[in-house]
């Protein structure tokens, strides 16, 4: 039980310097914090074997000034005529403004924020206003060799947004976030990228008021970045929401895209929502990550907004091996699907349940009465969305599914919990890493008959390190598999240790079969797996598009999705 | 009423000579026929003003021999090589073989072949025993610039198989028909592209005997072609079954495949559900219509076989706005979706009740007593398929939507007459052109945004030839719209006079904005219309793929997906 008495940390709350390197690595709204509770706080002190003492005193802050006189590279002839093309205040060279929009929120971006590394900074920030902008910088781009990187939402876990060889970067945040159509009766909504996940969730939640609709929509697509995501980033990675096991991938959610790429080889598609017509163009520039072209607008599936049918679930299995067939009935039921939906390892589970308030409690009695272990127990937790009888019809199931599988139903509070922090988590992460504890993840897809195979021999390898905290998930669920997502934390500041730590667990997720990404996409830190994932053919097809859409090389250059990647940087594993 | 002492056509059912065009061009088993009903017959009769005296003389039977003495362009040099890849037996060049691969279904291959026109063979035509004939045969061809043509099921209706360079053909039925893993924890299987549609499904729901498996399985794709198509087809053409609106087409169900291309450029995908790991290969493969490579295998998603669970229903509506209403409204519902799923238009609706058994009968009396006028009342069938709470979930709510829109809930009685003959009705397109009367079917999609517009415009071409039949409904539905697939009948018997007349409706679609096909394919029917439909510059991404997976332009050449054609042969219709 928690004392009250017992030390706990003065985590970070003092104002941030305006010019400061944390005022760009903190976490959402500046004067928003979750700190860690106290249950957690025990957790890292023990697993990591400090003292209190050790958290009394933060270390890099990451208070300093971003340095104003970072050195420029891009010709005066370009900025100005970059300048004139956006008019000035839409131009930025100064250091700040191009620190701002240089890293994505990986632990390494964090960690160099945090130390001051300022490498692979843009030249130049460009804050485009429309359609005509993007055209006019694509074009003077290509004509002059200067590298085109795009920054979305900036949340980015794969270096996506990092111009690793300088040029612009354009900030789609600023202006392109309009909505240009929306269609009622087709339930399609189109938008510039630069829209922000709650500004549409918003618009749609009202669309009565704000679009004169018939009811209110949402999307569907909330990951937990969806507070500082964009649309353009969702498609362009091929993301997912936390509700995609019902909703879809953003993929799913895309009925057509209009792309500005270099030569005027811009790309729209139609909006069908299917066709027999030559290959499907929307699910090739689906995943391009940027180097094929600039995503100018996506057109969305609507589907009606009924939070009033959201049924929640929550169970506590004696076994991984139990749940995880539950897991793969459901998904194979032919009931339909649930929408939240995640699974926990034994390793997860008693960190969760710390996490959701329910270590301690009345539940938690009743769940060890039953004879569910620690450390071999499994939570798993969800929802099911839709009109009311088909959600009501898949709780049904999913609980008659669940029993039969040995399950204790632990009720919908648990998952209530879990929403209840599912935006707030990444909060956390400037407390820990204050105090020198990193925390990040990892995921890729499995299919039913790999899926032990790779959580058995990553976890082996994550914990090859000592005093490693590392919580394993499956979310994202098909009947063929799911995505199997690595949590993991550990005391470690060095940046080398980092990219050290990260690599080993790269190489087993390839080398135990896994694909390297289910939704984080590639960008600049999986690019070196990636061949080894797709093939060296469809690799060659890639650079062929690559090819096809820039040929000079303008755009997103620098490694992202291995298309100019040396083959002495790519890593091939196998058992 | 019908009388039975009226004059009732005496439809041909003589043995066909073993080596005529008949034998070929005769749909499905040699031995089986479905005539027009009385209903039907008196119908032709009116519309086409025609006496009883025109349906007592058949012409152009076909019955005669498809001429030995073809020509073969093929040097027998490369004759010889290629007889040696495959073995004697393997490999052919009488004009008999080459005509049976030569065409597919359309009514212009019907023509064709009863006419005794034999344009566009094969020179040579090889059964490929397995992958690594296939290896070779593409690398000989590649060598010596031969037209590597790919037949599967036969049932194209795009002229996709038509060898219009000449060259060779490959059959893939002969040989390429196995089953290579079958993974039950997946829940997938992967087959060889000659693998048929009857028989995937024969091994699927015997499972249990046939596979050792817990339970039968079905992948749910049920084209009307269903007994004359195979995988491989389905595959590169992006086909949908009859059911799709609740399994999906099958680029839904396809989770990898295994291509064979020339120059080596071999492509295998994986077979995971989802990824985030650049462009989804699978998806440009698909539609690529065997002018990228020859599709060896593929492994295809399973759903479990439960036809107990089936539930049907079918309504009358008593107009078409009202009937679009109701099935929009239910495609958006947010409770799953129906499987089979139909809604005619008034004038198919008519005929259809007429085809089904309903009318003349009490319930045709019922339909007309709730004030269901002929020429405006709209018929709507289909079933609920999954799990059996799932599917009575599905079909209540249909049947609460379309009781809201004033429909008439006519049981499911009328969906078992439609399922009885779902893949029966083309055996009469030989009744009727035997008698000069040319049926044929064309399709597209719509969103509901332009369904109207698509519709009207292109039934008013179709009605400006006067005494024709133009029979059109919705199927395959999604909430951002559906295909509408248009059945034409007239008296007509010049290939001139089809050609222009489908080249009009082609036109029509185009021009009122629907998407050329949904499921169809492109092939060399419709390819002058792709690039108005896709745009220029997806037609030069397109051109370079080919250029990729095949520089030397040998598969499948001659006009498919546009990737040869002249400018002067593209159609690009606008309002």
């Amino acid at each position: 039980m928690a004392h009250k008495d017992e030390f706990y940390p003065d985590w970070f709350e003092a104002a941030v310097p305006a010019d400061s390197f944390r005022s760009i690595f903190k976490w959402g709204d500046p004067r928003e914090y979750k700190h860690p509770n106290r249950k957690l706080y025990r957790l890292m002190r023990q697993t990591f074997k400090l003292g209190d003492d050790w958290f009394r005193q933060p270390r890099h802050l990451g208070l300093e000034a971003v340095p104003a006189d970072l050195p420029c590279a891009l010709d005066a002839v370009h900025v100005a005529a970059l300048r004139t093309i956006v008019g000035p205040q839409n131009a930025h060279t100064d250091a700040y403004n191009r620190a701002r929009v240089a890293y994505g929120k990986t632990m390494l971006d964090l960690m160099r924020l945090r130390y001051g590394v300022t490498e692979n900074f843009p030249d130049m920030v460009l804050w485009p206003r429309n359609r005509v902008d993007l055209r006019a910088i694509v074009d003077y781009c290509e004509a002059h060799a200067i590298p085109v990187n795009i920054y979305g939402g900036g949340s980015s876990v794969s270096r996506g947004v990092e111009a690793v060889k300088g040029g612009v970067s354009l900030d789609m945040r600023v202006h392109l976030k309009r909505v240009l159509a929306f269609d009622e009766r087709n339930q399609t909504i189109t938008v510039e990228a630069g829209m922000s996940g709650p500004e549409l969730e918003r618009i749609l939640r009202d669309a009565p008021n704000v679009l004169q609709a018939k009811r209110p929509y949402t999307v569907g697509h909330l990951p937990q970045s969806f507070e500082y995501s964009v649309v353009g980033g969702w498609v362009v990675t091929r993301g997912a929401g936390q509700n995609s096991t019902y909703y879809g991938k953003i993929e799913d959610m895309v009925i057509c895209q209009d792309y500005v790429c270099p030569g005027g080889r811009d790309l729209a598609t139609r909006d069908f929502p299917a066709a027999a017509n030559g290959p499907d163009v929307d699910q090739l520039m689906m995943g391009s990550e940027g180097t094929f072209g600039i995503l100018y607008s996506a057109t969305l599936k609507l589907r009606k907004y009924l939070p009033q049918n959201t049924r929640r679930f929550s169970f506590i299995f004696p076994d991984w091996e139990r749940a995880k067939d539950a897991a793969r009935e459901i998904m194979q039921g032919e009931f339909g699907f649930p929408s939240v939906f995640r699974l926990s390892d034994p390793e997860e589970t008693d960190v969760a349940l710390k996490l959701y308030g329910v270590d301690g409690t009345i539940l938690d009695t009743l769940i060890s009465l039953r004879g569910m272990k620690k450390g071999e127990r499994c939570l798993m937790l969800g929802t099911a969305d839709g009109e009311a009888g088909f959600s009501r019809h898949v709780k049904r199931m999913v609980k008659k599914i669940c029993a039969r599988h040995g399950a204790m139903y632990t009720t919908g509070l648990v998952q209530k919990s879990w929403e209840h922090g599912r935006f707030r988590d990444p909060y956390m992460r400037e407390d820990l890493q204050d105090y020198g504890i990193m925390i990040d993840t990892l995921e890729c897809t499995v299919n039913w008959t790999n899926l032990e195979e790779v959580h058995t021999g990553v976890r082996a390898f994550c914990h090859s390190r000592p005093d490693t905290i590392c919580m394993t998930h499956m979310s994202h669920f098909y009947p063929q598999g799911c995505n199997l997502y690595f949590i993991f934390i550990a005391k470690m500041e060095k940046l080398d240790e980092y990219v050290a730590y990260q690599r080993g667990i790269l190489d087993s997720i390839q080398r135990y079969g896994a694909t390297m990404s289910h939704h984080h996409g590639i960008g600049k830190s999986f690019a070196p797996w990636l061949e080894g994932d797709v093939g060296p053919e469809v690799m060659k097809l890639f650079k062929t598009l690559k090819r096809h859409f820039d040929p000079k090389g303008v755009m997103n250059p620098g490694g992202t999705l291995g298309l100019d990647l040396p083959d002495s940087e790519k890593r091939f594993m196998k058992k």
